[in-house]
């Protein structure tokens, strides 16, 4: 049993380096200009294991493009609780999947290619458009619950891109909890209060 | 004098072209997949026409990075007026930004690239920490200006980037007056109320 444990963690973590090394040769190159061979050797793996384990290029794309159930759950986890402080949550909620490398490497290279190529568009928008918010609006139980959601997840996209991504100083240099105190009242406006 | 004129506005159309080129291809390869050969290509010229306007490879790129000076001078403009309604202007001048190809195709580049590359990085946080910001403090007179425009300028970036970029339904389909009352409250208390 040991063994086979031992197996199936050793897979994980190889199927994990290729797509970390996917990642990132997809966000240098863009899609047309990746190569399985130069991926397989940024992972240190040989072209067949990435082949027996995702298929062909573009289902290894679509695989760099996956985002974990934990995404979800999170999200879904912050709604409960006391309305008044939905905001709070959700930004808490937001910046520990950007706090992650296992969430934030996806998220990434969703947003990545979602800015740089049509085929990653579509993909962000079908998750926008897809289940979490599907799931989230009962939940929120309010008037206009996809622009709400669409504007607090714009507000927090940018934060995240801003701090986590390109490192703009005075957002590296809030502390987390301070982050949180200045954009909760944001959220908790786009998502529970009167609009326009 | 009608012919000079007549050559350079052949010429800055042609410059124009190959920027657009330029800018389309670095997104889809990255710099390092990126060839002068197709973006001459793709721009209909021949490579050395490239070179004579733009240099090496390293110089293209940084000159699709060049934010134009429209982009400074119409957030400043929005700076002017009552303060009380400063969050409006803003979201109205930068909406504007990106509705314009001649300002949003630039911000799109730096974005793009701030998002894919460490070069791109470095440019956008030094646009961010740049002239703009530095022209900016004084005028919003206000203390933490640094932490209130990084605070003001991820957010609409956000927004800009789900509305024009990813095409984030409910944020395309609210109208732009709609969406400028919407988001003037949240820049406003950014730029100008008490932060936690």
């Amino acid at each position: 049993v040991r063994r086979v444990t031992g197996r199936r963690c050793g897979e994980s973590r190889t199927r994990a380096a290729i797509l970390a090394a996917a990642r990132d040769h997809f966000a240098a190159r863009g899609f047309n200009g990746a190569s399985l061979r130069a991926i397989a050797a940024a992972a240190g793996v040989d072209t067949g294991l990435i082949r027996h384990f995702f298929g062909c290029k573009d289902d290894l794309f679509i695989a760099t493009l996956h985002v974990p159930d934990e995404v979800f759950e999170w999200m879904r986890k912050a709604l409960d609780g006391d309305v008044g402080r939905l905001g709070e949550r959700m930004v808490d909620a937001y910046l520990r999947l950007w706090e992650n490398p296992a969430t934030a490497e996806p998220l990434l290279a969703v947003a990545r290619s979602a800015i740089s190529s049509k085929k990653g568009t579509n993909r962000l928008r079908a998750v926008c458009g897809g289940s979490v918010f599907r799931d989230f609006l009962p939940h929120v139980g309010i008037d206009r619950a996809e622009t709400r959601i669409a504007l607090a997840g714009a507000h927090l996209m940018g934060v995240a891109l801003a701090r986590y991504v390109v490192q703009v100083p005075p957002l590296v240099n809030l502390g987390r909890d301070e982050l949180i105190a200045t954009c909760a009242p944001a959220i908790q406006r786009y998502l529970t209060e009167p609009l326009p």
